[in-house]
């Protein structure tokens, strides 16, 4: 399971003073191609799930999203695994009746903070997201952990709607 | 493309005897498991296709079979690419609505004989088989060379169903 929270990002520069101030450590910005599909037969905005290819320098891998399980953050079931033969996996989903419906591209900045994950993402079409992420067994401690780094920061919201999902939506500009 | 001929083998070590004759070389000896998928939507059953994951020692692979195209022998596209990780896209390909079908266990004993591979198959709850396998651009000439090399090693009849196809048919005893 992953917990995340993602909102928008008015202040860049200001977020990661604070970060810093606050112990975060900036591990690496890279670019980040996500292919997403549609399923054969099932309709993924309305089941609420995902699959993707993301390819990164050096990193392909395939993601599998579940359902969103909570009504405030993006709680949710990620099955992940590593893809040596990008190219290979694109041919077999297509055979099996997966299309690629839209490829999010976008810098990703990455900072992590103890076991939280915060990413600044310039999405192509969108303004800045900043989205925390965290894992575990306890996803009420794990969803707590973020609500309380997000008030450290002084960021506010949730934006529960996928990049994709902005993005198919028309973006903000 | 891969162009393959299969057919019973009553005599593995006549077999055996005639590969090394003609120059064949013995590769290697090994169990590979096979689960086969069914599509959420499509019967691979009528579709002619298939999807599958292979394990055997050190290696994980995961193939799409698409229709065969000739009468005669299994002609057909194959995607592969490696899986690094199994357990994580078995899982993915469960929450997308595949299910494994049936496991084939069989022992393959591998011989090279120029660029054909001559597999002979021990198939759990089936006779042994004997399979010739080649691939290239000019299908007709893989063909040819199959056939050419079946009669060389006294080989006859081609059975065009899969093992999965003659396990689910009540098996050969």
């Amino acid at each position: 399971m992953e917990v995340e929270i993602k909102t928008p990002c008015a202040d860049p520069d200001g977020l990661r003073q604070r970060i810093q101030e606050k112990g975060g450590v900036f591990q690496g910005r890279y670019h980040q191609s996500d292919v997403y599909y549609s399923h054969p037969c099932r309709d993924f905005a309305l089941t609420d799930e995902a699959l993707r290819i993301r390819s990164q320098p050096g990193l392909v891998q395939m993601h599998y999203k579940g359902p969103k399980i909570d009504s405030s953050t993006k709680t949710r079931e990620e099955l992940g695994t590593f893809l040596p033969d990008q190219e290979a996996m694109a041919s077999i989903l297509e055979r099996l009746g997966f299309r690629p419906v839209m490829t999010v591209h976008k810098e990703r900045e990455l900072h992590l903070m103890g076991d939280i994950e915060i990413c600044l993402d310039k999405v192509e079409g969108l303004q800045t997201y900043v989205e925390l992420e965290n894992s575990g067994e306890d996803l009420d401690a794990a969803r707590q952990r973020l609500l309380d780094l997000m008030a450290e920061l002084g960021l506010q919201g949730s934006e529960r709607r996928s990049y994709l999902e902005l993005l198919l939506e028309g973006g903000h500009a």
